[in-house]
């Protein structure tokens, strides 16, 4: 917001939205000169964020993921004192975005509400997570682990693949939600006897207010949120500090599937070159991954990757995903202005 | 119904009834004379049979799990041409029934259905699958393997205990959920490079006429039924009856699981004694237990628990829970009746 971008706004300007299941973030940044990434300001001029509910379509509806949207993006360049035709481009990082169909449903809406030369793009919000480690270039693997998880992999070349991101039921166990899922198992496993005394029965019960592990099954399903579940994470991890065998088991296991998944999709993506010693990102994003205790998961899985990609350079990004939506569609617009200056 | 038991009902009947989360099953029998029960007559007689939906209260309510139970009784005894009056025992095994509250929920409301001097037990499902297998006696282990799983024990000095039972949130890996979630899971992890090929993936994507892995993950989440996802283990079974390896281990960690629930079970109520060799039944119930295939779980759960315990007894019922149900009651009234004579 320095008075030396002030200018850049007359030149119009990027808006950048990471849609998530609980909220939908967006940012307007002054369209910045195409120069090298390496040279962006620091801080980045952000000339007004503005935040709104869920807009994954499959949790809320179409309808209301459309609204929500417009209805956020219209804030952001309220609040910034400018209206639509000052938009260059255009990144929704929408999470629920996994097939072209879901693209071409939010493109055919979105093309009425800004003029026809706005470039605009809609992505899966991994690719505002990966944007927000790399600043911009849609290149590597980025890493979500919060109340789910998923590893996504792009190349410049426009392959890209997945791995995990199946939810609760199909054995996410890396994530924060199957992290507390096996922790309040532990306890009833404890206590019926077919598992081992562990401290997490205790530290559990206690953050619960329940008396007896009997009632953690009646807890368990009494609401079907996974977040509930998932903030249990941090039982679990000072557990694990303490000594608790079990709970280091639970975390190492999950260290293990978070590296996989990564792995997976290197490998896939031969993002590490054939050799397996070529360089790339991974961008490290979530609740379960900055925990930044003793227990560092993070620095696990980081270490995990390394084992068998020496060349991978985890990066934990210093700006929020809508912002790497931002710069992942100034990036294009740099690209394409380049392409044309070649011509 | 021999005419050698049309006098029976004179002295009066018993009604069995197995409530469970899909349906809720009533018999009406007449009842037997007081001698032990190797003296039954095969086929036990049946007076009449009525079927009903479900009576589980955390499922449908407590004022729909009373209709359901006042109408299966009401329409058994109605087709047994006889009412309430000739009524001498009940034995309500119905499943969500857990804690002294609930019993004395449905104990309140029952008593003013029948006449003060009939004898009434409220008791969880797993009462009336084990008195199936033990025609009557609560004494020893039932392991249910369905779409869920619980292993059961009783004691002759009404100690109790059990083991699993938890839902699939909670680790139940045994139950007919576990194990389809689990071959779900395989195809995931094979699909995007975390874990070898399967051929389940082509067994189960034609039995949901799906055609990519991917089409997985909405098919999974676009209905909450565990049952639904639990039809999938015929698919596992033959994928590991053909030499799937990935198949195989998941059975292989299913019966591992069973088989620890029973023992953990038949362990805190020594029920094989205090050196672990005494004699003990165990009833097996349930349809992943009587899938009856080349790949026999059951068979390979009763080889695991004779392992620890060899004077485990096993058993398969051959009558249906609600007429346990009905011999539980009915050896009650037995000991009642003895222990009068002994006064």
């Amino acid at each position: 917001m320095g008075s030396e971008f002030d200018c850049c706004s007359s030149e119009g300007v990027i808006l950048g939205v990471d849609g998530g299941a609980t909220s939908t973030v967006c940012v307007c940044m002054p369209l910045l000169p195409f120069s090298d990434h390496r040279h962006f300001p620091d801080p980045l001029p952000i000339l007004a964020r503005a935040v709104a509910g869920c807009s994954n379509y499959n949790s809320v509806g179409e309808n209301a993921a459309r609204e929500t949207l417009e209805q956020v993006m219209a804030e952001a360049l309220s609040k910034a004192g400018l209206n639509h035709s000052v938009v260059r481009a255009v990144c929704l990082g929408i999470s629920g975005v996994n097939h072209p169909t879901d693209q071409e449903m939010f493109l055919n809406w979105i093309r009425h509400i800004f003029p026809g030369h706005v470039k605009i793009h809609v992505e899966n919000d991994a690719v505002a997570a990966l944007a927000s480690g790399t600043m911009g270039k849609l290149h590597g693997c980025v890493l979500i682990a919060g109340t789910g998880c998923i590893a996504y992999g792009f190349r410049d070349d426009g392959r890209e693949a997945r791995a995990a991101g199946a939810g609760p039921v199909l054995g996410d166990w890396g994530s924060g939600y199957g992290i507390a899922a096996q922790g309040l198992t532990a306890i009833v496993r404890a206590h019926d006897g077919r598992g081992p005394e562990t401290m997490l029965t205790n530290c559990v019960l206690e953050t619960l207010h329940l008396s007896s592990p009997d009632e953690i099954i009646g807890w368990t399903y009494a609401d079907s949120s996974w977040a509930r579940i998932a903030a249990l994470v941090p039982e679990v991890v000072s557990c694990a500090e303490a000594g608790d065998q079990i709970a280091n088991d639970i975390l190492n296991n999950a260290v293990q599937e978070l590296g996989m998944s990564v792995k997976a999709v290197v490998q896939r993506l031969q993002l590490a070159g054939e050799d397996g010693n070529g360089s790339f990102p991974v961008v490290m994003v979530g609740g379960v991954l900055e925990a930044n205790k003793i227990w560092d998961i993070g620095k696990e899985v980081i270490n995990s990757i390394l084992k068998t990609y020496p060349g991978a350079s985890p990066i934990r990004p210093k700006v929020e995903p809508a912002i790497g939506a931002a710069l992942f569609a100034w990036n294009s617009l740099m690209k394409e202005a380049k392409a044309n200056g070649r011509r």
